[in-house]
């Protein structure tokens, strides 16, 4: 089974080998049997993810596994080799900790947590209901707080606030996620994150927002719903990004952002604006060259005027 | 406990429900008890380490850690669950190594280390005292080397050197510190590095410079006393920048800076020219329409002139 | 023995103290010995590469390690404490796995593989020969694919494809690569990465490529041969970038850029070009003061001319 995503692509199915091909409204007469739905691209993700599901083996605690003290754990799980659980860990059913994954005291995991191998979860830090995390990310690392003293010397504020991820979210490998200074630092439900993401304490992410590849949020700043950020885009600390904001890849976002607005640059700005600003922003040796010919001739015509003033 | 940062804000005393606060000075007539400090901040961030400080509790050796040969390990330690400690490793008193992290050969750290959970330390590396280390940090991994022949294959420079990582340094997660080609890599005393931040081979970083997350430091780069890096700042390779300069957010440094600059820009200039010149960038579609206008009514000008000089 | 890179610097030999020096051709009358080379950069790479290697010492399996069901391990191989091997693991000869590095379910591993402490190499992942991996990196994490439906919520699309790295490729520290979502993600032949670079599903990135340290390289993409992409330079999705291309530090790349191109900048172009855009940009409040002048200047001479013609 495959997709077409676009009815002006129909002539492709001619050469398909598929046995069914899902497709979007207005392909009529398709030469091999053929679904409509309204999105072929959603169409094909729930259908895969249907026919690839395998049914959770629970295995059981591996006995090269450490197990704190007081920890719950459900007769439904997978702890795989190396597993290390602190004290008083309490776990969801049918999770699945794979090799190397170290879990702090006080961690709580909801239903079919699926941690791949060597992630690191530090104390306290609280996952929902479904949640995935790719291998080498870890959650609940210390915040980043120091103060100067008058001889320049640092001191550290302690981060004695946590990390609460809840449902459906995703986290790809070698992200950061850094516990709150006071309080949570908050990922927001169906959140779903890529590879090398940090987000930095007290940050709050809206739910079901995207935050691509290497991206990065400082201290205290907030993000509404369905916000998209895009590869290797910034923010700033103690800002709001509103619902629906997406900010380009690259991008650095240095001031509050408008629900539904769509930014670009550093520092980011509208996108449409950005994108003839960049392609103007090419040409700036010619301006340039063009206002000292401008300036010069200028100069000239003011020059003729004035002796044409003498003149008179 | 609560703290006031600014004097001016002093009306948010009235509805302040702590038993005390650290005020400024020129907060009169509080309606609550207060202490009056030079800096709040500081004040709160000292008093708050003392209070939430918890004695160092010495665990020892947990039966699944894996020690070399020849290591010295104070009786006062805790190492965790799967820790590994190749041969000839030297431990401090009050080594804290939790579950999962890996000293290669020939590591030596000072007193008062924290490095945790999945940490690796490559051989050779050395800490100095009161070293803080988040997890999945990578210290002495190999520096990038390698040098191209006639055909275009690239041969690896052997990287020798090490890392040598001072007192009162703290290291955030995700972190990735190469050793030298040669000779050592160097993070100076008291310097606090966030997390994902990359520091190339022969980097030195003076004493008490803050790397914010995902800063990077190209090859040989060397930083004074005090530096700023802001989030992901960027910096060249083979060039030195002064005591306390300051490199802002999402900038990359091409050049040598001078002690005290502040710096912006991609290349980065000074910061407050920065401000304006990228205030101006965003109206740069105007200016190239209105420098099209203006040349169109200089020619018609001159034009006129030369109509003019036709009319004589 | 050490090297001179080039013969302009002569004059340094009479200070060294080494008991031979590479030098280029140009070095006459030398006040030492000297080998004369045609890149003595090559040369001392390849010297000490020879040197310093240190015969493949065998040690075994460590007994802390984990082997699934039906993996291939030959004698010649060096397995490190807590490490772990899914089932139907294929190792090559002279394998050395270091502590604490996990392998998925049917992963294969060329011959003289090095993988360092705490890498994770997930399922079905395939390595060539003589490939280093260092420390916390990740390879075959999910690739990033989510479909939205009509509510918002994102729906994963199942990433089924693999990742396939060639031989005599070296990764460096906390790097991602991301399996395929159908098919292969490919790092080619004798490719050489640096740290905490980001890999997306699908990308293929030719032989003997250089990706610098924070490069990333989104969905899809793929790279030619002896690529170089320089420190934090990105790449879209989709795209091509040809043969020997050069993206320059901090760059990001939004289209298709050709073979041997040099190109800098955000959105990248030709390099040339933006050196000289880069300059200018800094004269940017000027250029605006100076267009405002010009703009009344020129509205002045307008007015005269005006008033010129009423005095006709």
């Amino acid at each position: 089974m495959t997709f077409l995503a676009r009815a002006k692509d129909r002539h492709l199915l001619a050469a398909c080998r598929a046995a069914c091909v899902l497709v979007p409204p207005g392909v009529e007469d398709a030469p091999l049997p053929v679904i409509e739905v309204a999105d072929p691209y959603l169409g094909v993700a729930i259908i895969h993810t249907y026919l690839l599901a395998r049914p959770f083996v629970a295995t059981g605690v591996h006995k090269t596994a450490t197990i704190g003290a007081d920890c719950h754990i459900p007769s439904q799980v997978s702890i795989g080799p190396n597993v290390v659980l602190g004290d008083r860990v309490r776990l969801g059913t049918r999770t699945r900790l794979d090799a190397g994954v170290v879990l702090g005291d006080d961690v709580v995991l909801g239903d079919d947590c699926w941690l791949k191998a060597n992630v690191t979860i530090a104390h306290a830090t609280m996952l929902g209901h479904r949640v995935i995390v790719d291998s080498g990310t870890v959650i609940g690392s210390d915040g980043y707080g120091y103060t100067p003293d008058q001889t320049g010397h640092f001191h550290k504020r302690p981060q004695v606030g946590i990390v609460r991820i809840e449902d459906d979210v995703e986290i790809g490998a070698c992200c950061c996620i850094d516990r709150a200074t006071f309080g949570e630092t908050v990922i927001g439900a169906g959140t779903k994150i890529d590879n090398l993401v940090q987000i930095a304490h007290n940050v709050v992410v809206g739910a079901n927002s995207l935050l691509i590849a290497q991206v990065a949020i400082a201290g205290s700043t907030t993000l509404g719903r369905n916000v998209i950020m895009a590869g290797a885009a910034k923010s700033t600390g103690h800002i709001h990004i509103g619902d629906r904001a997406q900010i380009a890849a690259g991008s650095a976002v240095h001031h509050n952002i408008a629900a539904g607005a769509v930014v670009a640059g550093m520092p980011a700005f509208e996108a449409k604006r950005w994108l003839k600003t960049s392609a103007v922003y090419q040409r700036l040796p010619e301006m340039y060259s063009e206002l000292k010919t401008l300036r010069a001739e200028v100069a000239a015509l003011k020059a003729r005027h004035t002796e044409g003033g003498h003149n008179d």
